[in-house]
């Protein structure tokens, strides 16, 4: 089996990816989408999607791509807290350059400006790569917020474990595929997400969808709008529901009022660490 | 008058501040953070960030820090369509190495392969880091994908101008402040825009909040929800309403159902540039 990532090695995404499937070919793609792309084309089994992450993205950019250009379906949802790490050459000496990507910096910010205050910020492109600087200049004092993943691939060692200043920041993927694959996680609960389009005739379109659900007690845990890019001032809607039976009559009633619903999939959501 | 914004100078943030307040001192600010911070703490009048725009981070870590963190205001809606430029040194030169945010590469695919195949492409942190590198090698054939004020700032030349491969993609910003500025561009619409947080023991709740706006004829443009940092699967919704004199009479209604109500501006849209 070969699993589709946002690559580089030692990114988020290549630590859920491995951690779901650790047994899988997986191979590394340079941007969102490419990776859809690649399965699209059947080049390879399955895709990993970053969808809430301020690291590799935003979660816009893949849900856009899912809507507008593509007919792939949601399998699986991989949770993964962000922990991030400080990864050096050398332990015993003080970092006085610490690379990452902007984010990164930014989500430990307060860590390193009370621990390191002398040392000076790089943002780079992605923390892989924040890490690959540090491990071709081992003379220099230089430093890396990144995962442990980049440790081990880069031969860094960390200086200090879970400097993120927000401890509880997690990011999720979504797997896309055929048919649910095995994924060696625990499960924790079963979601179904809907993207829906309004009809433009249709006043208090949205308040008539949402009662759909509301009505039959099916439970809404995420709506987000975003823009149809054909008409300005037009929006579709990603929907997350718990899953249950009647979300199907729930999809009739939408649509025999007009309401176009594309069901993205029914999938269970894994926790990749706590 | 001072307008803190996310530098650095050729940012989009840049262009967008700059079209709004041509006369203000216009500072840059490194983080999404530190711009919000800068006008808490009183050191400007006013603050201009991103809230959807995929190159300069995501809308999350706005609205996050906003809502979290912060008791600002909206003043004013600022709305530019991206336009992604090649910007090198010399025209007659045709570029080896093309440099941009990872993002602004994405954009830009389909143009890059076409017109320059045999270039190689170089994620950077920011597109106007990609035009300082482009800059300070004049002798090599680099070039960068980023906007014309970062051709004017590091005296560089549009190769190719408007490179984007969606026609339609438009980033806003907030200005946040304590009344409505003045600002020089054209005003479209009126828009409230509201923070909820949902009660736990209410069933529905989120389908009687948007009752209370869709039988007073109150119209919504965008809903979104964001995780609460304190409680997993907890959520606040943040709600974009056309303006309407019966929003303050849905508010009294949602919060004696329980619903926490916080307005974060009645506000204008203005266009940046067509």
């Amino acid at each position: 089996m070969e699993v589709a990532y946002l690559g580089p090695i030692g990114s988020f995404s290549y630590r859920a990816v491995k951690l779901a499937f650790p047994d899988a070919k997986l191979t590394p793609v340079a941007t969102l989408v490419d990776v859809i792309e690649a399965y699209e084309e059947g080049r390879v089994d399955l895709a990993l999607v970053p969808i809430e992450n301020s690291i590799e993205g935003p979660v816009n950019l893949t849900i856009d791509q899912l809507f507008h250009q593509s007919s792939a379906h949601v399998v699986a949802e991989i949770v993964l807290p962000i922990v991030q790490n400080l990864l050096v050459v050398d332990a015993k000496r003080a970092p006085e350059k610490i690379f990452s990507h902007p984010q990164a910096l930014a989500q430990t910010r307060e860590y390193l400006s009370e621990h390191f205050p002398q040392a000076s910020s790089v943002p780079v492109a992605s923390t892989a790569l924040a890490a690959e600087i540090v491990q071709q200049h081992p003379t220099l004092a230089y430093a890396a917020v990144a995962n442990l993943d980049a440790a081990d691939f880069y031969g860094l060692v960390p200086l200090a474990k879970g400097i993120q200043d927000v401890a509880q920041n997690n990011t999720r993927f979504w797997v896309l595929g055929e048919k649910q694959p095995h994924i060696a996680l625990p499960s924790t609960a079963q979601k179904v997400t809907l993207a829906l389009t309004l009809p433009e005739n249709l006043p208090g379109a949205l308040h008539k969808a949402i009662s759909t659900f509301a009505w039959r007690g099916i439970d809404m845990t995420k709506i987000e709008s975003r823009p149809l890019k054909t008409v300005l001032g037009q929006y579709f809607f990603i929907i997350d529901l718990v899953s249950n039976d009647n979300i199907k009559y729930a999809c009739k009633e939408m649509e025999s009022l007009g309401i176009t619903v594309r069901n993205l999939g029914k999938y269970c959501i894994y926790e990749g660490e706590k």
